[in-house]
Parts: structure tokens; sequence; C-alpha cells
């Protein structure tokens, strides 16, 4: 008798992950041998975690503690160095019952999702997004209600958008800094969103997971402006520490236990060995707004040089590490520039497609936390 | 305007991770001054990783190579690793493909039931079981069909439970060492069970989390009697690497790609320090094998003497390092037994409550991992 097969074979990939594959397959192969594969397909600071946080992980590791599961919600010190995050940061304070440490931001969407809604309910967000907000929605049985965030609007959701929504959504997630535009919503108009959600009954999630990678404009957190908001952040961005799997959540007060009983339940708790490293990881902003720095001046070597390449369309990039440029208007298929740009110059980037099943295919994402080197190296190829 | 709270408001707590931070606040408080906490409620081995595997993270970190996202499926190096040990342990030739690294056996289990069951399915599982299994279905749509396993048939399913279901449910989940009765599946009833599951269309999930921990009887995989089986494996137990969140998946052909898109949105990529550790757990079997020769010692230690203390029903703990003791004979309620010995004796050992909603509060869960020192003094506390 035939196995069926579930949800999951419905979930489309996460497309990056799979151009991330290619580019490994070919960076392995002869053909990489006298010309390198540079990488601007992936979010991901090119040095990995900063110094301090490897000696500490180093130290752990030396002094025999065993390293077993934690509590569910994290290690206190590290939940407790969070809520020291927020007072310097955003001038906010936080109760420590509210942080939960997640294994990256990844755990936080499903965490978030399970405890705040009911399969068949609507999430609003705009799009272009970060894929997995729809592969996980639709894989949880939720309904994602798509907002037609353009350039025009500056890729963010507004109040009006909200109120045109009849009935309601019953939830509404944003990102600011957003994957793949790199666009902000204003610290006012933030506010505005999330007291319109919290007096709506419309659940607000909060992606910040790119804050600390802003360039020039302030970024401001939703547990700022809403008691009712959750808060999903990482360590894998500003921090770098990407393959570590560490985040966390600012939860609101109703849904601490629920996150916690489903956290026990579906995680048992995050890596021990990250939570230690991700403690560090707060004693290295020298370090880290260095590298800030460095993706500062990238930024400004590809808004200068991608024009010159026919690329001149792209989008605000006030913050995270991505450029989203629409060549479609050249005449061009994002899907075939990819790959063209792949094996005929060595250059990873990612298709819109990913991040918008209907408009992506005009839209290519560069990503420009690679070092330097590779990123100038990267435009005398692309400008070829 | 009410927020409203999610399926994971209704999701019951893991209640070892509630006695586990019980247990830690006695343990930092003046109370445990001069009687230290002996910890039995929890399942992880006191040493932590072995040496090898602190040695090999510790390179690692040493050599400055970023730990980045690896591919969903996992690093190429560990998933060659596992074949070889799919050979070594059990004669069995698995494809590389079909490994999949995944963030504990935790991760396994969102992963399986998503790519294989549809909401509304039934997964058919004995109980007592890992409360996990239940509160992971629930949570994501699934009904599980509890099969009435006792100590009278082994606390394991059989064929003929199975045929005794009309309609027949879409999936088996079996744990062989189970967790918390420690019984175990002989490889004929476990073949023919994979077989009859197979034959019928019931997808046959099979968490194997607890082979290497065996005590005179053989464990073997449903992978080696089923094309379509699902296993589930972790670094947890045998290799302790608990808080290291490190597992894998031998996945049937059909299931690869499904399993791998979910992965990519759901959890991008398994820890990868952690992965970096697991390859050098492969080389520990000796300082493993000591280890499984305490873990004997402590069951011995522990059948002779918890009869004296009056407790003499005890599950089969042919494997794990569980002891599941049936107490409501003696007239004693789980619940207020475990509380008086943490309160009272300064011994912490989990409630039935957790594994059997039903029956569990006749039933206390002993775990036998803690150090052999730890083991002979709680037995002196418990007999006292």
């Amino acid at each position: 008798m035939a196995l069926k097969a579930g949800v999951g074979a419905r979930v489309p990939p996460f497309l990056v992950m799979d151009v991330i594959a290619a580019a490994n397959a070919l960076a392995a192969s002869p053909a990489a041998a006298d010309r390198r594969v540079i990488r601007m397909e992936v979010g991901q600071p090119a040095e990995g975690a900063p110094e301090l946080v490897r000696e500490a992980v180093t130290r752990s590791l030396a002094s025999g503690v065993p390293l077993g599961y934690t509590e569910a919600r994290g290690r206190e010190d590290l939940r407790s160095r969070i809520v020291t995050h927020y007072a310097d940061w955003y001038g906010l304070a936080v109760d420590a019952g509210r942080i939960a440490i997640t294994a990256g931001a990844s755990a936080g969407f499903p965490l978030a999702f399970l405890a705040a809604f009911e399969p068949g309910d609507t999430i609003a967000l705009t799009i272009p997004c970060y894929p997995p907000y729809l592969n996980i929605m639709t894989a949880l049985g939720l309904r994602p209600q798509l907002l037609p965030a353009t350039a025009a609007n500056g890729f963010q959701p507004t109040v009006a958008m909200l109120e045109a929504l009849d009935p309601p959504p019953d939830g509404l997630l944003i990102a600011s800094p957003a994957n793949p535009t790199g666009s902000m919503l204003a610290p006012d108009d933030l506010a505005a969103l999330a007291r319109y959600c919290h007096n709506a009954g419309i659940r607000l999630i909060s992606d910040e997971i790119y804050h600390g990678l802003t360039f020039g404009k302030p970024a401001a957190t939703a547990a700022s402006y809403s008691p009712s908001a959750i808060v999903i952040n990482s360590f894998s961005k500003y921090f770098s520490m990407t393959g570590w799997r560490i985040g966390w959540m600012v939860l609101p007060e109703d849904l601490i236990r629920p996150v916690e009983c489903l956290a026990q339940n579906f995680f048992i708790c995050a890596p021990h060995i990250s939570q230690i490293g991700a403690l560090a990881a707060f004693d290295c902003h020298d370090e880290l707004q260095a590298r800030r720095e460095r993706f500062s001046r990238s930024r400004e070597i590809l808004l200068e040089a991608l024009p010159r390449a026919g690329i001149d369309r792209i989008s605000p990039a006030d913050g995270a590490f991505y450029l989203y440029a629409d060549i479609g208007a050249r005449g061009w298929n994002s899907t075939a520039y990819c790959r063209h740009l792949l094996y005929d110059h060595h250059v990873a980037a990612t298709p819109g497609h990913d991040f918008d099943p209907a408009h992506g295919e005009d839209f290519v994402r560069f990503s420009y936390c690679a070092s330097e080197a590779d990123i100038t190296e990267a435009v005398a190829r692309i400008c070829r």
C-alpha cells in the first residue's frame, strides 16, 4: 500500500540554501582552482564569531564542566545579560522572565506561531520577505496574508494597509531592517503599527534580527511600544554567530509559559555551548562595530559600482547587509542572471524568486558581508 | 481587543523540564549547602561530552575557520561517518544521501511528522512514552492513538495491536530501548512490525536514541527491515552530548527532499560546532563503553536496593538508563512521592504523570546516569 506524503512534501525549499549548496559544489570543483567563488548569496559575516566568543567557549571546554541541558528558556546569566542589552541599546527595562533563549531566530518563529495562533489564522506581512516566514506558516496551517509592499511605500507595512483588510488579520509580522530589501520602519511608524495592532487585537511579531546593522537610521524595538508584541532576535547577524544557532525572544506576559512549554517539547533547550558563546558576544562591540564599518564601506562600493553594470534600481538598503535590485526593467531574468553570475563569473547571488514568488524573477539579492577584498573583486567581475 | 492565545497555550509542559528547574532552584538554595541535590530526574550522563569531542571542538575554534551555516542536511564528513556507523553497528549499508543531521532528536520529530503526515492523521504509539511525542503531535494537529502497553506485554507494541485498529493508523511511533520503561523490542518483533507497517501503508517512525545503552539484549535498527521507515537518533545519550543539541535521521528515499526543505525553513542547519564535536564522538567508544559499564553497575545497585525501599515492581530495564517503577500498588502517589523525595531527601526523580497522563500517578521514573557515588548515596537516602 502506498505511503502518504505529508504537509512537508508541499513546502518549498528555502532557495538560498540550495544556492549555497550549488556554490559549495562549485567551490569544491576543479573549476574554482584559479578563480575562487565569491559568496554574495548568503547572509553571514565572513569572519565568524568574534574572538572573545571563541575564547569563552574554549575556556568553558577546558574547565570540564559538562554542557548539559539548560532550562528550556535558557541560562539565567544570558537572559540577564540580554536585559542589560535592552537597557543599553533601547533605554528599555525588560523583565528577565520575558526573555527566552532560542536555537536561532529560526526556532523563534514556530514557537511564536504555535503559541499565538490557531490553524487557519491569518498573518499579514509584506512581500518580498524572508522565505521561511511563509513556508513555516504554511507548514503549520496558518495563512499568510500578503501586503503589496513596493519601492513606492518603502517595502514596509503601514496602518492604512492594515485598516484596509476586512476581516482584520490575526497577526502582523514585520522586519526592520528587512531581508531582502534592507528597508526600515522609522520609530514613529513602528510605534503606530504596534499600538494599532495592540488595540485591534492583532498579534504583532517583530523580527529584529538585523538590529545593530544600520547605516544612519535608528532601529527601534517593538517591545518599546507594545506589551503584546513578540520580539524575535538572534546572535547570527550583528554578533556574527550564524552556525551557532542561537537567538532570543522577548515575550509578552501571556505567552511566557506557553512558549516555555512549547520549547520544552520541541527543542528541550538551545545549544548550551552557543549560550556560553553568546554571553561573551556582548563584550565584543569594538570588534563588531569594526565589522559594521566594513559592511558600510562594502555597501558604498556596491551602491556606487552596480549602476555601472546596469543595476541601478536598488531598494533602500538602510540596514542589514543586502542589496535588493530590480533587474527586470532591463529585461533580465533573475534565475538566469544568477546562474550566469555563478557559473561564468564565480559570484554567487540569490534570485529574488526566493523572496517573492510573484515578482521575484525581476530581482536579485546581493549580500555584502563577505570580506572587503571579495566585494571589490566581485564588483570587478559583475561590471565586466 | 483581547488577543488570542494559540495552540501552544494548550500544550502541556514537558514536566521533567519543570522538575529540572525545581531541582536547580533547590540546588542553588541554602538548603542544599550540607546535603547536595542528587539528580535522578534527568536523562543525561553526569560527565558530559567525551574528551576527544571537547578536544576536536577546541582545535576547531583555535583554527579560526568560521563556523558558518552548514547545508541543511549537515556536514558531509559527519553524514559519511554515520554511514560507517551503520555498517559497524548493524552491518547495514545506508546511502549518505539518506542521512540528515538534526538539532538533536527533538528536531527529528517535527521534521518527520510534518514530512509524513497531514493534520488530523493518527499516529499509534504505546503509552507510557516520552512526553514530547504526544505534545508535538498535538501541537501540529496530529492525533496520537494510544496503545495499551503494560508490564504484561513488555510495554511495546505488537502486530496484533495494529491489526486490531480499525481504521488503521497513518503512522506508528516506536522506541526501543524506550523511555521511561527501558523496555526493548526483540529484533524479530521489530522486523515484523516494520514489515507489517510497510505493507499496510503505515509510516513507521523509530526512535533509536538509546541505542548503545543496552544491558544484554541486542538493539536492531528499523532501517534494516523497512525502506519506508524514518529512523531518529541523537548524540545525546550513548554519546553523552545532551546540551549540544545534535542528532540525525535516516530517511526513506521519498522523504529526503521534503525533510531537507522543511529543515532549511525551520532550522537552517544543526549547530555547526556540535557537528564538529559529533564527528569526533565516533572515536570515543572506549570512554563511552566505560560509561555504559558504570550505568550497568548503577542499574544493578538500584535493582537490588529499591525493593528494600518497597519499590519492587520495576519495568524491564533492558536498555536506556531509566527504571520505571509502579509505586501505586503500595498506595503511594507519584507526585507527592517525588516532592517528598526532592524536598526532604534532596533526590530528584520524575513523576510518571509526565509519561502517562492516565496511570502515571502510580509510577516514578529514576534515571541512573548520575555518578556512581551519587547513585550509592541516593540509594541510602531512598531506603532510609
